[in-house]
């Protein structure tokens, strides 16, 4: 069992640890979705074995990044994809980054969610073996159910609001209660006002849906928003981050992920993450001010 | 890679796989949640690691029950809270399943749901690479992103609609729309008239809520009905089969997991594994008639 706790540890221990990023103005999440089929083909001819590649490229991308990551997001199904070899991948990408780069937060992306026996599991899996400081997880089962996450006082948890889906809608717009709100709001709610009395709860929000962040930055306060979806394009940026900004000024983990682990496809790969996750960092700071 | 098609392959497939075994009167889904901590200690202590106890429990217990076996369903947490080692337990026994009994369906229990990129690598995770016939889903992201399991016109899915959980009410139960039916309807409804389109959804259930189970099954037709959270008492499974049956007098996947597989936690647990699921098949085959 690989243990540890995040900095900042104990209530609050997420919003904490990246808050000490943000403070030093590291503010990209770098997301780690580092699927063999998508790696440099010097990568993949060099390792032994398709979990070695991924550990290899993964650890290059923290070198090359480590400086202005916020936090590290792998996304559990590009490793579930290639069987045991890809989740033992994602372990040792894990306990490398919590070994070097204990200050930096590195959230599962797992959309996990089941009842509260089984998510007793998914809770141990993903903070007690792979070790990850956070999770993304779903609302559909209610608190009840999600009572073994929620516990976990010293691990940050996600909840997904508003996806980043172009179809995201179909059941998160739906209108509901006396004012007709959409559903998400009312999720957005609940989660600040009911389930957040651990310090450990945060929200989803897509970047494409800047109006649905403003609103839903308006109802959850200070809490961190993970934004996934956002382009490279400074105006998107401009958007997003006006709208779902904190008290402090910024209060969101954006992510990113193809536009720097994919920067270049050759051997240079590492460099050219470099380059990529510097300049989202520049132009989220000159945004942040 | 592991391909195989279940049994009446093509749009249909599951529904089909599922009839065929309830018309030779196997009722039972035998839930596979086989926790490592909770195996009998004699199958804990003769096998060289976790992962082989594991799938040396496992296939004694499929030994015990195939023949009253409509399909088994592994959760997949009780697998990867083990790491690298438990998936590939996973993987082993449902090739085990798929070799030996080709035509029982394998419901992988992992309540998945992410965007269309990432569900695709799931879908691969799932289908391709642990082998399995059927998936469980979450409905929070909508069709667009369910896409990538939507298309498998050979695989089934089975998409959550009012869970088992006692709060499974927080969310799928608020009141919606002109007529201010509860959400979870909303979703069933979502599910079989635009979702279908490939003939290869259903829903989920639990057998805790009779009334909601049998509103589900009027709104549904003849979709098969996933049923976790039935207890060993004959009563209860009364009032889940008469308020879920469908046209053909049953349609349901009927879940139970621990009073099979861990109806014995001595050696004998294979004998008491087939008692128990024998039992439970006699009793709702009684009642199916």
């Amino acid at each position: 069992m690989h243990q540890h706790t995040v900095a900042g540890t104990g209530s609050d221990g997420i919003r904490q640890a990246l808050r000490a990023r943000w403070r030093r103005r590291s503010f990209v999440c770098v997301g780690l979705d580092s699927a063999f089929d998508r790696l440099p083909e010097s990568v993949r001819r060099k390792s032994a074995d398709m979990g070695e590649a991924i550990v290899e490229f993964n650890r290059e991308i923290v070198e090359a990044t480590h400086e202005c990551a916020a936090a590290y997001k792998p996304n559990a199904a590009f490793y579930e994809q290639h069987g045991a070899i890809g989740v033992q991948a994602l372990i040792e990408t894990v306990q490398y980054i919590k070994n070097k780069y204990p200050d930096i937060p590195v959230i599962l992306d797992a959309k996990r969610g089941d009842i509260g026996n089984t998510n007793a599991g998914y809770a141990r899996s993903a903070f007690d073996v792979i070790g990850v400081d956070a999770i993304t997880l779903h609302p559909y089962l209610g608190s009840e159910a999600l009572r073994p996450f929620l516990d976990r006082v010293d691990r940050g948890l996600f909840i997904l609001v508003k996806t980043s889906n172009p179809g995201a809608g179909e059941f998160q717009d739906l209108p509901f209660g006396p004012d007709q709100r959409p559903f998400y709001e009312h999720v957005a709610e609940t989660v600040a006002e009911r389930w957040n009395g651990n310090g450990n709860c945060g929200v989803v929000v897509g970047a494409p849906y800047p109006d649905a962040l403003r609103t839903v930055r308006g109802i959850v306060g200070d809490l961190p928003i993970l934004v996934p979806g956002i382009g490279a394009q400074g105006g998107e940026l401009q958007a997003t981050i006006e709208a779902g900004r904190d008290s402090e000024g910024f209060g969101m983990v954006v992510n990113a992920a193809r536009s720097i682990i994919f920067a270049s496809s050759e051997a240079d790969y590492a460099e050219a993450a470099a380059v990529a996750a510097e300049r989202l960092n520049t132009s989220i700071g000159d945004i942040v001010g």
